[in-house]
């Protein structure tokens, strides 16, 4: 039931209109292991630099999280990058990135993170995504998530390592650039045929939908009022998927239970955007979780019993 | 149990990538009492020119609408708006918008339309939508439209009349700048303070939220592959919404009521995209708006049955 991740470590600077940090602990690899650690065994892959020490590590080992697969890269930086949120939160502007170690990542997996039947590969160059994936032979469950860039400059690689995978979990916006088909269900169904039974796209403040060959299943996000810093809410959303997944990977996955999943990513996005980087998730308790997950169903319940209609 | 309407009637041009028409039948009230019509008696209030004929007012009165109050401007000429949708059909351009008759609409209720317990008012200049508002002195559900244009050059007689109405039915972006707030909970909050205690965000192809006192339901869009023609899907999800409400208005309009309005809303709306203009609800029968209803129910069903989750 171990799940590995492979992906970015990291340090951001975000100015939001609730404050600004210098020194956040983050990277979608990090975001992602502390809400998949509520529901599995999770190891991280990535690469670090010299910055990156005790502390860092201390955070998601509180956590249960295996940091052996995270690489110390010798005379490096660790991957830093700096953004500015407007009052609108779903406008964001980048204002630095430094791959640092990043730039030259090759991952090395472990005997026991290749080992995982549950594997996640964020946001890397997908060339690197495939490797991981080849080398994960015993894996049952395998996604993956990109961005535009990729998209744009390593589309033919891309559409590759998509094949490889059973699910694909982008934003909502890459889906229909990915498939240039601007209808969301048209855009899924086209994902479907090259190969995934999975497509999960994230609609920032409106939610997500997974589209199986089952059909669609739509979730409002969790109404919340006071987003401080919704950098890492996707990886997080991520997170909470695969680790629902992980922790069920012996039995069917049924479509009830991939709702489920989807459930839990949503309820432990909402926390991450509660607080700067990964305070809230750090803080976090199973009994909050349980508790917004309910929540979660209270906003989107309804009953529809039907009533009588007027004929012409 | 009578549902009165005031607003537009109209001719559409529409250009869409499924095709284009010249001369269709359209307007907030036409779109607006269709899909009210399957729940409640819908008396309309509008104006038209002398190129309304027996034909379109047909349409509506095959529907049962009740169309006494539409009132025909002797050598005037009905409202007419002609528009393009990209392949994108989030993306609409308007190429022409002749006011013609309305652009002297003043709005005239007779006693029947009066004495409506349930009343919408579309998106018309609000100190008409005041002026029918206070002739409906029997009215026990007002709800109000308005567009970007109204928050712009008349927000204090908006403002006035929105504090007059039970419920706001808006588009997500025009809920956030009436309110001049991004975050869409903060953005309802800020309207529950005005007066109405139902606000409803229409937020296109993600769907639509509710907001009262009781908390927030989120409602995703029934997924549909083949969107032939946009034009009036929000004014159609409101025939719905308040179609629902009319239906009920001598029960307590709780907020399980209100969430099977907004899917009675939501299913409607979905039918309404499928053909150009309104040929599609032309044609509904009401064991399709069930069937809809239903598959909108399991669109969005899940079941929050806590797992055990793993401690620090």
């Amino acid at each position: 039931m171990t799940l590995t991740v492979v992906g970015s470590i990291a340090f951001d600077a975000v100015e939001t209109l609730s404050g600004s940090r210098d020194r956040l602990l983050g990277g979608s690899a990090v975001h992602f292991s502390l809400a998949s650690s509520f529901l599995a065994e999770t190891r991280v892959v990535g690469p670090v630099g010299d910055d990156f020490g005790d502390a860092e590590r201390d955070v998601l080992r509180r956590r249960g999280v295996i940091t052996d697969d995270i690489e110390h890269v010798p005379g490096g930086r660790t991957f830093f990058w700096a953004g500015r949120y407007e009052r609108d939160v779903n406008v964001r502007h980048t204002i630095q990135t430094d791959l640092n170690v990043f730039e030259h990542f090759r991952p090395k997996l472990s005997d026991a993170s290749q080992a995982a039947e549950t594997v996640f590969l964020a946001n890397i160059q997908p060339d690197l995504q495939r490797e991981v994936r080849e080398q994960c032979t015993r894996a049952r469950f395998t996604a993956l998530d990109t961005m535009n860039m990729w998209i744009d400059v390593a589309r033919s690689s891309l559409l590759r390592t998509i094949s490889m995978v059973d699910c694909l979990v982008v934003n909502d916006g890459e889906l229909k650039q990915l498939t240039d088909e601007p209808n969301h269900v048209r855009a899924a169904r086209a994902v479907l045929e090259m190969g995934p039974t999975v497509v999960v796209a994230k609609q920032g403040e409106y939610g997500a939908a997974m589209y199986t060959r089952d059909g669609v299943f739509g979730l409002p996000a969790y109404p919340t009022a006071d987003v401080v810093d919704p950098t890492g809410a996707g990886d997080t959303f991520a997170g909470g998927f695969m680790g629902y997944i992980a922790a069920h990977i012996e039995q069917d996955l049924s479509d009830e239970l991939l709702r489920r999943a989807m459930a839990y990513g949503t309820a432990l996005a909402s926390f991450n955007v509660e607080a700067f980087g990964t305070e809230r998730v750090q803080t976090l308790t199973g009994a909050e979780i349980h508790e917004r997950v309910a929540a979660l169903e209270r906003v989107t319940r309804f009953d529809a019993a039907p009533v009588p209609l007027r004929a012409a």
